[in-house]
């Protein structure tokens, strides 16, 4: 079967919302990371089963770098995207802002990189559809997903001797 | 005031377990990566507040690599512990295992790295003590966080054109 | 102070998604209706929140009407926009689809129309800003609103003799 | 098969209480509508499946209108019973009061109509005893319903031209 | 202030129903032990603080002895009264049935006492009213909670040696 | 077939953590025993089913006496071990400290014994390992163990002619 090749607009994810509750601040009133990370999966996830059709599982995260806390009473506004398809994976990548609905500000909390891999009943990765980046952002986030790709696959190999 | 030092067993949890539920798998009964993502977070944050003193909050992750999945009627294992001090963060090593208690065997699931920051009640950074390694295993961990650390900045530092 | 009247494009939501879980499911494998509303309902605060710029209450909610079940490993999706918005009060519209990611499908599962005010600390009422529609599907649902909001009126009336 | 008529005691709920939580609490520490009707539906499925001894889903809920706020250390106090019973649907009937146990206080916060329908495992609709209402009160609920289910045909149909 | 006596009628809940969701099973379909007793606990606590007027917080359990297993679709139904009062502690007896809704069948699943203190700011103890049992049931329950405080009372001094 | 004996250690949990939520506490800020009683048990149960090679099922669990409140900002640290197992049950010793990891402070909250027992896909118990209790403190537990399941079976004996 051949798999027909899909624009960035068929999975993409632009306004995803989650208000923070008590329960997912610390004593000094931040956002739990976690709590963060776990969101982004599960948005991810949707997207990366719309650009494959099939159930996805995640093989790998980017480093995660919070650039700004998110704090009491903000909006979690979460946009996802598919960067890039190779033969069995996918590069999801994950832009998290904070919103402050009643002074109509955002900041930027966190970007993320996961790559998820489709797959049958028994776990087997499956092909998944090429992607079709159509417009200049979409291009530079296509080449960009290659360049992290190599990156994974360097770091990788330079810590192997140190695994746990 | 003077930090002091602190072994890695002051703030070592070895043994935390959560068992998978229902909500927990995707259609193939495997675990969503995002759920084991969010529980490390909120055993490391325990680590590195015990080594701190103070209240930490999440600063960055390294790469996730799954090297296999966690299905039902897995039981986590989460083990933990600071393996670096630096002037005002910490890395905190997770390693995630799921264990099947029916038939006494573990795999190996996931092994993460996190760096979190202790903050006074304006978030700003606070000073750490320092970290001392103890055995030969605690030692190579605290020679691995450094080179992790340079990793993160060259990758930073690589990626910066690409950033949405 | 005046307040400013605002776009319906400024407060829209238009891709929330929300992967269905097992707890979700009744023993006939269908989502629980009041599971549904609770997230429209989460979702419809933050579209009133950005619009009138202060904290919202639910004041009312219109007549839900089921139309299709969502079923196990549908992707709810939510779109939201303020319809109308008055003195101190605002409609917001919810529509919910039940997507079928893996076949690339979606059915209708209900709409819903809130009806938000925006408080202050005291929980007394607020004046919120105008809104502006600016397409023939907006200036629709403007117009409908006001319709709904009459039948409220209305049946609210016819009932109250009954009132337990 | 004929199906028995039951009276409202046999799937009344009188007193089914809910403490409200730090995390179903907005800015202005009040509970948000969303939480209060996701449980008023998670007890009145129980009384519908009493009644109809059959898996129910939610058809159709009626108007809500919050009548007060619930209040941080309020517990929700929920009264439900069957009103009325048609072919093959019910309508439930469920009052929601905000009780202070201190200062042992009760205010109505709302009162809101479900319509279940009992369902076979294909989600076909299935017969469902006819309810007999024995007190004044009872009965006085009993003519409501169906003043309630005329309003809801009718009010459908006059939006139906608007519907998104 | 003299605290007045009040009747076991003022506090009783008596049909407090909890659906078992699929989260709540272990791998043979039974529903875990700890999520009935955090259930009894949180419709107790409201129990004890209708009939102190004040915050209760739990200071014993008596022993559990699950009689029979709740299973999957079943509905947990929970009765709650004050037994007895003294100083400043209550009894609070909570029994736990299964009931399958479909077969109109109950079984008796556990029942617990859990002792709770009334508490003012600093944690300190209040006097809490007396209780008045009204009828023959009350009566006899009134006289099994100081037979079981004694029990706790005697248990309690016999395995001090052995304390942890 | 024959089951082997288990050392203590096979099973042992020492170090697992939860950090209170703002929705575990009361309006004294001290956290609810129901949700204490309720993780033990989700963690005790992985100590039954790690000793027995089965699923298992609660079965009873002795009196919980509080000895001190759990605050806002504590993290509770659960030690749990296999204390005794007998022909088909296993008792399972959980004790709770509420740490400051602030300050580096503990103190004990409460201690708690389960009775499990393994159960096959019919519910009926099955044989379970002897426990080999290996140093002072284990066999301290060992012996307290057969002394508390004799108060067990005394105190339901002489309480049978109350039980509701």
């Amino acid at each position: 079967m051949t798999v027909q090749a899909k624009p960035v607009s068929a999975s993409r994810i632009d306004n995803h919302v989650y208000k923070i509750f008590p329960n997912d601040l610390n004593a000094r009133k931040t956002a739990f990371g976690g709590m963060i990370m776990s969101i982004a999966d599960r948005v991810a996830v949707v997207a990366a089963e719309r650009h494959s059709g099939n159930v996805c599982v995640t093989a790998s995260v980017d480093s995660w770098h919070f650039v700004a806390p998110a704090k009491e009473n903000d909006t979690l506004v979460f946009s996802v995207s598919v960067n890039r398809a190779w033969t069995s994976s996918m590069e999801i990548g994950v832009r998290v802002d904070a919103e402050n609905s009643y002074e109509n500000t955002r900041k930027h909390i966190v970007s993320a990189y996961f790559t998820f891999v489709a797959v049958d009943d028994d776990g087997k990765p499956l092909p998944v559809p090429a992607l079709l980046p159509e417009n200049e952002r979409e291009k530079q986030r296509f080449e960009a997903a290659e360049i992290r790709r190599q990156a994974r696959l360097n770091t990788r190999e330079s810590l192997k001797r140190f695994k746990a």
